[in-house]
């Protein structure tokens, strides 16, 4: 296993996840891309636009984790507070960036309302995460990484990122499909993964064409492993159903 | 505000979201839910197959909120260690459940195999929670609703515990599309939610056919209040952009 692997938290924050109205597409695409530099991703949480609890979540979370990523929260309006209560957080005050200032006047010409400078502070010592879809920046102070809520402005602000991240040997894996049930190889199954403590075993149930069959997922770092365990399932499982 | 609502936690339990090979699909159905019972839903966690961690966060939760919701790892297989983990957050053993056998054994004609008995194995002193998709049940435990993972599942199960919850207030919205920048109504925008720190007033940037626009969500629990607060809003914006 990668246990020495950096391991990074995810922190969704806003009322309209937990309110049912706007439904979170960021995780997904984070848990995808944190794979594939090799970044243990542990745990997310999603909390409301409350001061407090962003910043026990983030002081909790930076100190049990390599990597914080944040996503919300870091617009123009009242609701936006993300950037007020990291810099609580880490215990400083919010002063609006120079070289943000001048990009956002530039874009604006000349035009910087309160909502738009809002958007140039940030927390002492942080530094802007730019990016190719909005001229307001994210913000990266120590391991926490702040981003957008928006999916198309929290990806061009993740892809800008990524390249810094340090990840550990990258999880590999192969997926099987066997029209079976669950219930039916969950016996060899177990013995399989007694049998390799180091690969992950996950098995997904599914109906396709009205038909019951189970996903298996091997997981692991090294590319010979992962395929003796594939080769082993399929052997152990022949006889349980159609795999394909 | 509704501070006396009975309010609620979810734990989304399962590498597979954290891997990104799955995306969540339950948390988005169970914020409508709650809301239209008047229950607050105030946290989400994902958090992976891994004892200690599901056993440490049911704890903290359970403490802190009414009520407490799981999806995942109730199945047959190796990898569904939610029944365990949740009896040791508990202090109780897992037992089988006579009624949840007898069912089983009907179901599967007498074919009662290691994985299917596993399912029937419930925290002692939980109660099943039937439901009408699958034979194997949930279970409730205090005030932890132990639920599946698979979504058409989940919703049966929550379907038939949700006459159970004992809500609150229930929170009623109103929306209102103005074709504007956020940064430009953020200020009439912070003036109209100090004014009524009863109300949460949520901003929320779109794009619609290349214009820039901004849903605003005003959420509280009184009706008369809402439609005030909402012709406030058209009052203060109406010379910002096109409304609708």
């Amino acid at each position: 296993m990668t246990d020495q692997a950096p391991d990074a938290a995810l922190i969704i924050i806003g009322n309209e996840i937990l309110s049912g109205r706007t439904e979170d597409k960021n995780l997904n695409y984070i848990a995808k891309e944190l794979g594939k530099v090799g970044v243990r991703f542990m745990e997310s949480r999603v909390i409301p636009d409350i001061e407090q609890t962003i910043i026990d979540t983030v002081n909790e979370l930076k100190a049990k984790y390599d990597y914080v990523f944040t996503t919300g929260g870091i617009g123009p309006t009242h609701d936006d507070i993300t950037a007020d209560s990291i810099a609580k957080a880490f215990g400083v005050s919010v002063v609006e960036h120079a070289e943000t200032m001048r990009k956002m006047d530039d874009y604006y010409n000349g035009e910087l309302n309160e909502g738009r400078i809002k958007m140039c502070k940030l927390p002492e010592g942080a530094e802007p995460i730019e990016n190719a879809t909005s001229v307001a920046p994210g913000f990266v102070i120590a391991n926490v990484y702040v981003m957008a809520g928006i999916p198309n402005v929290m990806q061009a602000m993740f892809d800008s990122i990524k390249g810094s991240l340090k990840g550990g040997d990258i999880m590999i894996s192969k997926e099987m499909k066997i029209f079976s049930s669950e219930s039916k190889i969950a016996s060899p199954l177990n013995s399989l993964q007694e049998k390799h403590p180091d690969v992950e075993i996950g098995s997904y149930p599914f109906v396709k064409d009205g038909r019951f069959g189970v996903s298996l997922v091997i997981r692991t770092t090294g590319r010979q492993l992962l395929n003796e365990v594939y080769e082993e399932l399929q052997y152990i499982l022949k006889d349980y159903g159609e795999i394909g």
